[in-house]
């Protein structure tokens, strides 16, 4: 099966990723004073290319980073961040000045040409895009020396491959997700995690400096969710798209083999699945783990804003698969759905950690 | 005045540069033995990162790249020509291997989307899009190994500000161009090539290590040229394009001084003046320079091909200026122009001049 390559909405309008990601900015806001931190305590000066006697060359990237704006706040904190660490402990000689080259990577979808046109003009770095998907390698050896990425490692580079073979003990029969699926189900979205995850590292690990640092935030499950109506499993939300699929194949909007053969490529690991991952690659150390708290940063103030903000990194590959004519009638019978179930909207119950993940490339 | 931002035509449909730039790609054919010999004579491997044990690292920027293709075959020869001189020469230890990072660089306007979708799949380097003017600061200090700019440094950053000031003797009434113009118009051309030319030298020289290369093609005009029907002069082109427009001004579709404001941004610089600028700069020393013979390489096969590589680059231009309405009229008539004087079609007879210059930066 060929890997998956979508992307956010681009350009600027209503529904495009630069008007609708305020959930995603909200996790940035509440990731700043760890990064700020990750910094501090970790940032070991003498890995910096010294280009020449005048400059040093400090090369950020962020992976995933759609078109902006949250990129440009996470690059402008993370460069400010390192000018204020060094300024504070004299680390540059005084004749020398630092300078940063950040590389914005998305998939070769993603809409580059709006990403470029509202970068900061002020901004105090070098900018480039980069291209392609970050489960391979993106940069050369040894040339990068902070990376970071922003919600995004809960997407799978695929579906896996059994869920859609109707032959197999975890075909995902009448749902778009592993939310009350056989174990089988949620098993393979597991594995393809685990893999994808692996290869993420696997090539940062050749691209990163010894001692270069990876700020991560990674949407994740809770490892237990109370059975309750306190608390909300973060896969809900996709049971309620998918419902209104079924709902759509029922009428006859489209064939149930369409909507059986279309699963989402996402997966809220739960907390000790992302840790045993981490932890068993040789070549980062986990130097911070910790969830973010974003219930203090974000609520959706009303159900379109909530609706809009999936909306808007889920349509393309909607569109992929069931073509874009039904797309306005999917997201108003979601929107219904949400309606009648106002509680999911509440990050309170919605059980979604934010995991911040800070890692140090071993020596 | 503020300098101009446009690009040539995005996307991939009939008017688009990626369809519509044989004239450009035979200029690179011409250049590539150039190309091949100046790396094997002057490539000094020393002056390359060594970023690891086990892996060199040689950058290289395509300056004003527009869309592609002419911009990938070009990277691929280059990149070709150093393996093979790197082979040749044995100058890697046996346990090393070379890496590639292109930077793909023109203005913020240029369609990167298109050029990031039709990046060759096998191609052997990393891939970084670049945006903004070449005219400025784009890398950090000392990070280029090696720079292309193909038939882009006759674009002038802007439009010189006395030939649009009615109270100048440089008030360029009734044309579009220097050609036919009284001498202050030309002086005043003349002198923002020559600012915008140092200006970019002085921006790679920041950027570009000791010894490191630039192969620049460079448009420019004969020193002399006949004054009988056995050459014509490059501006030619521009003349009857202006005629067009001065014709439109005549029927009222636009006003006189709509035409009178406009002026292409364009500068066949006389090769001694190219020559002087550059053996004036204190930063890159001249290796080489001499005019590439286009004649055996492209022939505009009819008229319509010969309109559509100039609508091509001017259309964006032209559209700022006056709007998209008049476009298709304005090439009609241009069309009709040429057709009258087809020997402007004949490249022994235009005298465009295309300069390869081969410049070093001093250590």
């Amino acid at each position: 099966m060929e890997n998956l390559s979508f992307a956010m909405n681009g350009g600027e309008g209503p529904r495009s990723y630069a008007l609708n990601s305020s959930f995603q900015r909200s996790a940035f806001e509440a990731q700043k004073r760890l990064i700020d931190e990750a910094i501090s305590e970790n940032l070991d000066p003498t890995m910096t290319f010294t280009s020449s006697s005048s400059k040093d060359l400090i090369t950020i990237a962020d992976l995933g980073c759609s078109t902006g704006p949250n990129t440009f706040i996470a690059m402008h904190s993370i460069t400010e961040a390192i000018k204020n660490h060094y300024r504070r402990h004299k680390l540059l000689p005084a004749h020398q000045t630092l300078e940063f080259q950040v590389f914005f990577n998305d998939q070769v979808s993603n809409d580059f040409n709006t990403l470029f046109k509202n970068l900061p003009p002020n901004r105090s770095y070098f900018a480039c895009g980069v291209p392609g998907s970050f489960r391979g390698r993106l940069f050369p050896n040894q040339s990068l020396h902070f990376v970071h990425s922003a919600s995004t490692l809960h997407w799978l580079s695929r579906v896996p491959k059994d869920i859609v073979d109707r032959s197999s003990s975890a075909w995902n029969k009448g749902r778009i997700h592993h939310t009350d699926a056989p174990k089988e189900v949620g098993e393979a979205y597991e594995a393809q995690f685990k893999e994808d995850l692996e290869n993420f590292l696997n090539a940062r690990a050749e691209e990163v400096v010894g001692n270069g640092l990876m700020a991560l935030q990674i949407p994740a499950a809770p490892d237990v969710v109370a059975d309750d109506n306190k608390e909300i499993d973060p896969g809900r939300v996709f049971e309620l798209l998918g419902s209104s699929l079924i709902d759509m194949a029922r009428v006859g909007i489209m064939t149930e083999e369409k909507v059986d053969s279309f699963n989402l490529p996402i997966f809220y690991s739960p907390v000790k699945g992302v840790k045993a991952i981490l932890e068993e690659n040789k070549y980062f150390s986990v130097e911070k783990m910790e969830p973010l708290n974003l219930e203090t940063f974000y609520a959706a103030p009303n159900v379109y804003t909530f609706v809009s903000l999936y909306r808007v990194v889920m349509e393309d590959l909607i569109k992929q698969h069931f073509g874009g004519a039904i797309v306005d009638e999917l997201f108003d019978r979601f929107t219904q759905k949400v309606v009648e179930f106002p509680d999911i909207m509440n990050l309170r119950k919605l059980k979604i950690v934010m995991l911040f993940v800070l890692l140090k490339r071993k020596l």
